[in-house]
């Protein structure tokens, strides 16, 4: 079964990182570090692939993770997911959750920590690094609506409030509405305030 | 001399990167791939440090690099400089060469190319990957005076129009102008498109 190795069989991992010398370079980490069959690949499969073969643990980069759409919070199929996750980031710590990963890496930890939340999530086990602790209340306690994200989302993209509100089917007062209240939420003092106060926390 | 190896010795090669994992990563990688004696460190001394021991080759993580002063702009004492490069981020480039960088490598790119680079560096000679040569041409003509660099770095703290203007001990008016000297030449439909579109290219 795949997900739960048998006694001697080595984990299979495969590594996703955008960019290719990291991904290289925590190939190595795991190679040297366990007795695992590492692998990588560019990006990590957002819905099961019928059929194809895959690994028992995937090592995702949390950066890179889409938000997730409810249809796709589903493991089956895709073998465990452990994301590398930074700290003070409680959007991308949320986006990995909503991916249904089994472990949670601090990307500023040690690889011991790694290797641990490997052979634990191999095993169908949790792994939560405590520096990430913090960021799962934060996470928790998000203060956007979805509509206010999808909003904010697309005016960080330097859209217009009139191409915003086109976009979503609104008027150009309910998008200012909108604004108004995310910068309230998120105790900005400006839009670009609160597009930059999001961007950081990871919401968007 | 440091920088110039002796025959029988081993490169000491210093890994800066600020995430801790992927900092060990990199050396582990190092340490797999070639005969150097690995360290890392959290970050990059911008500085000479007088009767501080220094590494033969610092391999760096550009995106950590500050904005060089001129005074900076010197590798006496320091040990040579290999940046880790994003592709399209003209200005993360730009950092590195006025950094001092002797090597500059596509963090997208093979581990090889790494390995060749802190080779050619420790013996003082220069590394381009070619996957930024099409950078280095967008590095050269990056279109903002540092006044205007200046002006959209506040701005893109959330800094209000007034605050930027006392900061930087100018008029409201004239910041405005130069806002609007920005979005014109960066061609950004508005102040948020504007800033996304420099924090992109890395230029702020």
């Amino acid at each position: 079964m795949a997900g739960i190795p048998k006694g001697w069989e080595m984990i299979r991992v495969t590594v996703v990182y955008e960019a290719g010398l990291l991904r290289a370079a925590l190939e190595e980490l795991l190679r040297c570090g366990g007795d695992f069959d590492v692998s990588s690949a560019s990006h990590w499969p957002q819905r099961p692939i019928p059929g194809a073969s895959v690994p028992d643990v995937y090592v995702v980069d949390a950066e890179c993770l889409e938000p997730a759409r409810a249809a796709d919070r589903t493991a089956t199929g895709r073998g465990a997911l452990v994301a590398l996750v930074p700290a003070q980031r409680p959007g991308v710590l949320r986006r990995a959750h909503q991916a249904g990963a089994l472990g949670f890496v601090d990307k500023d930890g040690s690889k011991s920590r790694l290797l641990t939340a490997v052979r634990r999530a191999a095993k169908g086990d949790r792994f939560v690094d405590e520096a990430l602790a913090a960021g799962f209340l934060a996470a928790a306690e998000m203060p956007l609506t979805q509509r206010e994200l999808s909003v904010l989302a697309l005016a960080a993209k330097g859209e217009p409030i009139a191409d915003v509100a086109a976009s979503l089917h609104l008027s150009e007062g309910t998008v200012r509405n909108y604004m108004a209240s995310v910068i309230r939420k998120v105790g900005a003092r400006n839009r670009v305030d609160a597009i930059r106060i999001a961007q950081g926390a990871g919401w968007t």
